[in-house]
């Protein structure tokens, strides 16, 4: 343990700094360049995911009573690979028990164990790649970067965050109190971070790691044991995780079972048996509005962080680069076919459209140039495929094959066949015009490569727009695109009366739809879209209780 | 406002180096003494109360459709005070207008006018005296250190920390992406804390001010507007309160709206109209296990602190100074004849009794000399109603009245009359004698001035009850009693394991049922009694949001 902490106390520093002056850090590199990552880095880690299929996943969890799981690529294999399905009670006793040795080690010591579990995710992030492309269905670039070294800056700004929270409180203090003539009151006095109980992740089938990491790591550092229950459709990669997990803990003279896997089969219900259980005292949760309120209505005895659907928009004014931003939107609306929690859904547009430095153009001449700017983006099919990724599901594929029905379609999604996964659905998203009346259209979240063009009347309108939507409906992003600054400040206005983060005239290699770890909080817990944010105090503060002792001393 | 941030920005940063170190440090003297608050202090401050009674108590505020108000001094006289009643669309309406300036003036802007406000209500502290005595019960030396500066000392300790957490996140910061040898991608970003709504606090009759500062400044320096609600017999501190508050943001230039007080008659339901209000996103409660049950249940829209009833347990095992023990065990005892939240309730022996230097004492010696020692503390009647205060309620004088029949009575109640208040209701502590499986009878809360001598087989038995206790019942405070270092180490794991503060071998001038702040938490949030602690960084850290912008910079 000592080892790891000597290891990895300069990266918690770093990690420290960087989330208090919020400036650009990363501790996992983004690039998969065997530059970086070693030149068989990727060989081995294709192989090893390959490996995993069509087999049993071990991981030596008490109380396994059978085998479960029926991953499907949404580019077409069926992976086969099965994992441990739990006994809740033998498996939550043995989390529990694992807890005081885990408690007693102390938040340090918690931290740099945790760090070494990422670092350890990190060497294997072609692995992971591999394995959070064949489950969310993204392409492999984006499945790297994001499903591994994102994720992992994620989780350690996680680690960080929870470590600066335990430690306000210092451990020991003296307490010294005048009393006039007579000797001083003294008292020594200790402070303990202790955890709530066990923490349950719930995964998403998008991005298995990156919006589970948050709360596993939040949970783990502050001494609570975890439960991992992924997605039926994306339990791979959280099962490597886990495992990755277990090992360093045990080796670290910790048990392994302080972070555990609770797998499934399609259509399982066992998140919600779990998020009931008394000894569950934290869940974390990224998917739908419908069970994540379920969620923050009958986990009672439990602090629930949840991350709930949201209707995004981007207000499009005025610019002072045309192309700049169509391809910055472009892009917005094309990476993972628009199948982000941040992915814009409306773009709002006044009808008198949009000024640029060539003069406005009209709201079809937009439409028109942000088709091609999509079209311009992807290029050859096979080089599209690579932005697009693949549908991840059945109710999506019907969205967006469905699109033409909803309003007037300005840019028409297309189907491609993928040059290497025949039976992948890839499809480039669809842009459907539809008038600012039909709120019933555009005011709900329709996840998946389907956006709104909708015409308001002025620039006025459309912020208002934006800020009932915001409010009522909840949203993970909000962008503006205006050279009269006076519109940026009534959207600053908007998104604060809100609670949305605001992105401004993005035309560059920064995108609505991504934020950066240390730096940018993804959601705020402002707006319905999500009660807890990656990653603020408030997001790891309620997950320990400090308890304190006190004896006079002289 | 300027003006205030000059004035006050050493006591804040004092604050929060005493919030870091947790050594002892006040910015408000407990010390009634002329020298100290001004030769005509306290008889102004009597003046100034006395000129409140049988009037109405004028806020000004908005949505005045009556006057409400009948509280009787638990000293026996009807004060009088009839206080507005509210029309809560209008007040609502209002408080919530009046918090974009508030929000926008950031956190140090509202620290500082929150320091003033608690400077100008430690002004008036001998006036605010009188009125929690008049409301609570409490006897005037303890009325003015709780009501007074030690409730100062409590509301500066939530400005501090909700200060330090809102500016966690510096207020804008630059952000430089290295990009090889193309130009680096370069950020400016903007943080602003955002108030999560109106913030409403539920007070309590026993602790008026003490238990409802900290959510009010908590709240009200986070951006959110605050509603007092004072239980319908302790009105008076909370008005008074109100009314500086009011005051002080008129002159700072904000709405006195962001600070408002909603009376009623004894009786009376607005509380729970309020809280579920949707207006409402912060409830702060102390009081009943019921009331805070339901609003934990049903203020589903608002972050829910509550306070409620514990079972605070003393284990005896053993001591090194049999007399300090004993006075200071009497002293908690007969402090506001028991009816603190942190009163030790159950005294745990072993069998065979307490170890001492002078050989170990019987249960029934410990017993005797304990009650010798009350005597020996309260002294004359006169004395003594200066240290009991009187009773609050009839529920607690019933429980009083009818302690002999809930087992052996070790030291009997007595009824003592006030010199200067004959028809106050004054009562000596009684300790009953139960034993260990009689958890019906001492395993409950019995506020007031009750407490058991539990009588358990060993010391190993003592300290599972106290576990199984803090763990199912909870509890505000714990306390052990004991030479042997392995017991001191087995009462801090029960401790720490069951989430409750422990004080050991207090035998000096700290007694159990007190806290210091700055240094000690009142409350863990890690067990039933309370869902929160005061203060720590949890306490505060949801009573904000942090919205972002962002934008491309050179």
């Amino acid at each position: 343990m000592t080892a790891f902490v000597d290891a990895h106390r300069e990266t918690l520093d770093r990690a420290l700094a960087a989330i208090a002056d919020r400036g650009y850090w990363s501790n996992y590199p983004e690039s998969p360049s065997p530059r970086v990552y070693g030149e068989t880095a990727a060989a081995e880690g294709l192989s090893a995911y390959e490996a995993q299929l069509g087999r049993r996943f071990e991981l030596n969890q008490p109380g396994t009573v059978g085998w479960v799981g029926g991953e499907r690529s949404p580019y077409g294999p069926e992976l086969g690979v099965t994992y441990p399905q739990a006994d809740l009670d033998v498996l939550l006793a043995a989390a529990r028990e694992a807890m005081p040795a885990w408690r007693d080690a102390g938040p340090e010591v918690r931290a740099a164990v945790c760090v070494e579990i990422v670092d350890r995710i990190n060497k294997r992030s072609f692995e992971l790649a591999n394995a959070v492309m064949h489950t969310s269905g993204q392409a492999f670039v984006m499945a790297f970067q994001a499903g591994g070294p994102h994720a992992q800056d994620r989780a350690l700004e996680a680690i960080a965050v929870a470590y600066a929270e335990q430690t306000r409180v210092p451990a020991t203090a003296r307490w010294e109190k005048p009393q006039g003539k007579r000797p001083a009151l003294i008292m020594e006095k200790t402070f303990t971070a202790v955890p709530r109980g066990i923490g349950l992740v719930i995964g998403c089938s998008t991005f298995p790691t990156w919006n589970s990491y948050p709360g596993l790591f939040a949970s783990l550092a502050t001494g609570n044991a975890v439960v991992v229950k992924p997605h039926p459709a994306a339990i791979l990669p959280l099962a490597i995780t886990v495992s990755i997990a277990r090992d360093v803990l045990a080796e670290a003279g910790f048990s392994p079972n302080l972070v555990t896997l609770v797998a499934e089969n399609p259509g399982g219900t066992v998140a919600s048996e779990l998020a009931v259980r008394p000894e569950v005292r934290i869940v974390d949760f990224t998917g739908s509005t419908a069970f994540g309120q379920w969620l923050e209505e009958h986990a009672r005895q439990a602090a629930v962080y949840t991350e709930k659907a949201g209707v995004n928009m981007v207000l499009v004014d005025s610019t002072d680069d045309y192309a700049g931003m169509l391809a910055n939107l472009a892009f917005s609306l094309c990476l993972y076919s628009g199948q982000m929690c941040t992915t814009p859904q409306d773009l709002l547009v006044p009808a008198d459209g949009v000024g640029t430095p060539e003069g406005r153009k009209s709201v079809d001449e937009f439409g028109a140039d942000l088709g091609a700017a999509v079209e311009k983006l992807l290029g050859p099919d096979a080089q599209a495929v690579e932005l697009l990724g693949a549908i991840v599901n059945d109710g999506v594929l019907s969205r967006v094959d469905g699109a033409g029905s909803l309003g007037t379609v300005v840019i028409p999604s297309r189907t491609l066949t993928h040059p290497a996964y025949p039976q992948a659905r890839v499809r480039t998203p669809a842009l459907v015009r539809v008038p600012a009346d039909r709120v019933e259209t555009w005011g709900a979240e329709c996840f998946g490569p389907v956006s709104f063009l909708v015409v308001t009347d002025t620039t006025e309108e459309a912020l208002e727009l934006m800020r009932r939507t915001v409010t009522v409906r909840g949203a993970l992003t909000a962008a503006v695109y205006s050279t009269d600054e006076k519109v940026i400040e009534s959207a600053r206005a908007v998104a604060i009366e809100s609670g949305v983060a605001l992105s401004e005239n993005l035309t560059g290699g920064v995108y609505v739809n991504q934020t950066a770890a240390y730096s940018d909080l993804h959601a705020t817990g402002a707006n319905p879209a999500a009660n807890a944010a990656y990653t603020d105090a408030h997001f790891v503060a309620g997950r320990f209780r400090v308890i304190q002792t006190r004896r006079h001393t002289t």
